[in-house]
């Protein structure tokens, strides 16, 4: 019987889609699922396509040709240890394991340093856009030994998403864990791009008055402009949705609780373990968390004081506009914050990571997908080490034409009492980027006040403690 | 030879003052640290004092009463593993060990569950107070075996600073973990409390325009009333020092990069696993970590346009008291976010914190004590069930008499440029709370149309799908 090209184990959604997308690109997989009516089903649905089941870790790694690859869709976590530990006595040293699901960047470093003793090679990728995105080109962020990624990358570049200039989504990550933790920060930066949309929504239905079709032409408008991307596209068709039982707008049906899968959580995590500041993305989980809140909430709005009624009495067309500038200027802190934390992760991991080419693959197929990704690899174009985003020319025209309406939009919001937690935290941002004294001197005396925690000096360098409870002055350490 | 009291391991600068403190209630003790040479020196340093001077692991113990009261000043984490291993071998079941090292409570509980099956007692537990408190009287958080804790609370109870009203700061918390997890969350409020000090700090100096004097003088003044804290008083005793070299004043000579050991991280960090919102306590740790990026920020100040220049012409003294209303609005958020935390985290570890007895404990000794946590635990001895700090009368009165104050600071330092991650982040957790209808919706929403995580709905219960490409419509799961 003559061997397959690829195989790939899980036959959930994303790796069934992953599995009929290589399919259609002229490869022949074999199928694999722990439990095997599922890979019966899969094979019943598509019985003219170039797929093989297999029904014993053994049949599917005999199934496949020299050296083996194989696609890993299952659970993250025990799951794919699991896998693996099946799969491992039936390979063979030079094999690449491609693990796909939405791993911790941390287990991929562990597996990767664990499979090294066998010699079977291990791949951890990101793949992001959904079921959707799976079947038809997701972005890949591959990360995992060099020669390892060579062996898959015809095939990876033939499934992936492809951008408007023709470059399919994908590219070569790093070592180990890179691959996953792009991903992850990716999706850090996608809750920050739907907390800012969610707020700016709320702006508009609230502030402004606009209603719910309103705010959808609104949404399509600026999505033809400097804003356009996947997630304003969606937002726009989605609020022009009415819910079939009452004939209301889909999204006055939605309940306002939203639920979260962790991935936004790990990215907030790291940039704590990595000193990176990473604020905007952080304020857009917690939003989610007081959004799940929902019996206290409302609880709690009937006893809470609101401010005094506010009534916006400007011109609405200009603080919409007002509006969008302050969404894209927040935009931008936020994807400052999410490479800043990259570059940071890519000197503690040594994964020398190209932040140019991660714009890149991010331009299509991913949920973030968006034009001023574009933006983004031009920037790391003109200089590689870009310490941050906003000191790049395009970045910091729009940072200074644009800061008078975020910071008009933030008095407004305030005073209205509509909450914007990741608008004002990108202005908290840009100010203490932009300053040079912070009152971080006064945090200092008081650790060194109370914990004899030390500081240091403007005026020459040392480390230094103050008697502040004696008269012993000053002490060099 | 008789035996001691209690044993201190570890003759760090905390081990040994809590060693001193000990002895000076009338205990004998016995202390032991893993280079002798510290040992001796302690004994030198005083040679009138009850302390029994041991140089192995096994003198150490074979010199205590037992059950024995052994406690832990050694380094977190690997230090503290080890003197265990050594001690263990020499130890009886019932023995007690205290660790009052910065521990991580995952790892207390970790050596909760080791000691179980050797019988002897692990007590995890928080100090708080420093140096100058470990000597004279910290304020104490105890975690573990309530029969444990019963042997050695006669000897806390004496060690522990004492609240105005006599009672010493220091009570059983619950099992395990608990205390070490108090500890943290404290450690967290400590730099909310900070970072808001540094907030008010900030905007009086370039805003208000007032010199550092004059800022000591408003501390000092705000120090007689509600805001009465360690905190406000050190800074405002701070801002009165001088330097020694320059004449000038101290806070003008420390440089503005905050250090931090990272129990400020953990908080966060546990807080996202718990999905608790803490943001307030969260933007604090950016900001020191945004702190220590100095010469980004010396390099950006020079070229990252700065808003239209700001003067404010207002009355100062009035807007010198809205900073006053402000700081404390927002400490009242940050407690309250902190509060809440403790309690998901109780229901999560099964720990039956007492809210209210906590915040008593913290009224002294402690780095965050404070004239208002005496209100804290009035609220929750009116209603132990409190879900959130805001809901309770004195609470919901200042929010509502101090709003306005806030609204107006925050309008007023974002057109002037001046950060206040904090303050605005503390507005948003307030709104947000008080919103009965967020835009999460439209998170949901998104959520669902680009990866079929479903939705909820607002006028009946289950869980839906709707075909947003296509014309299915809704689908209940």
């Amino acid at each position: 019987m003559s061997k397959q090209q690829i195989g790939v184990v899980g036959m959930a959604v994303m790796g069934k889609n992953l599995a009929l997308n290589i399919e259609s690109r002229g490869y022949s997989v074999s199928i694999f699922n722990r439990t095997g009516s599922k890979t019966e089903a899969v094979i019943a649905e598509n019985p003219d396509k170039n797929l093989v089941p297999t029904y014993t870790m053994e049949e599917f790694v005999e199934s496949l040709e020299k050296p083996r690859r194989i696609l890993l869709m299952v659970q993250a976590g025990k799951g794919t240890d699991a896998t693996i530990q099946g799969l491992l006595p039936h390979l063979d040293a030079g094999d690449v394991l491609i693990d796909g699901g939405n791993t911790f960047f941390q287990d991929t470093i562990r597996r990767s340093e664990e499979l090294a003793e066998s010699g079977v090679n291990f791949i951890g990728t990101g793949v992001s856009g959904g079921e959707e995105g799976a079947l038809l080109g997701p972005a890949i962020m591959p990360g995992g030994q060099k020669e390892a990624y060579d062996l898959v990358a015809p095939i990876l570049e033939k499934i992936a998403a492809v951008a408007e200039d023709g470059e399919p989504c994908v590219t070569y990550i790093g070592p180990n864990g890179a691959g996953h933790y792009v991903k992850m920060v990716h999706n850090g930066i996608e809750y920050g791009d739907m907390q800012l949309i969610a707020e700016s929504y709320d702006l508009l239905r609230k502030v402004v008055g606009l209603s719910v079709d309103e705010v959808a032409e609104v949404f399509a408008e600026w999505n033809k402009g400097e804003l356009d991307s996947f997630l304003i596209e969606i937002t726009a068709n989605a609020l022009t949705k009415k819910d079939p039982e009452t004939g209301k707008p889909m999204v006055d049906i939605i309940l306002d609780r939203a639920g979260n899968k962790g991935t936004g959580k790990w990215t907030s995590q790291s940039a704590l373990d990595l000193g990176v500041p990473l604020p905007l993305i952080t304020e857009s989980v917690f939003a989610r968390y007081i959004s799940a809140l929902k019996e206290e909430r409302v609880a709690a709005s009937k006893i809470l004081p609101a401010p005094a009624s506010y009534s916006f009495d400007g011109d609405k067309a200009e603080l919409v506009e007002k509006i969008r500038q302050a969404l894209y200027f927040s935009k931008i802190m936020s994807y400052a914050q999410g490479f800043a934390q990259m570059r940071t992760a890519s000197e503690e991991y040594d994964w020398n990571l190209q932040y140019g080419e991660i714009a890149k693959i991010f331009r299509a197929g991913c949920i973030i997908r968006a034009r001023f990704l574009q933006k983004i690899t031009d920037a790391y174009a003109k200089e590689p080490n870009l310490k941050n985003l906003m000191l790049d020319g395009y970045f910091m025209d729009i940072t200074k034409n644009y800061q008078d309406a975020v910071r008009d939009v933030i008095g407004i919001a305030v005073k209205a009492g509509v909450p914007i937690p990741t608008f004002s935290s990108a202005i908290a941002y840009y100010d203490s980027y932009r300053t040079a004294d912070l009152p971080a001197n006064i945090i200092q005396a008081q650790r060194d006040y109370f914990g004899a925690h030390t500081y240091e000096r403007t005026d020459k360098a040392g480390t230094f403690h103050f008697d502040w409870y004696g008269n012993e002055g000053q002490e060099e350490l």
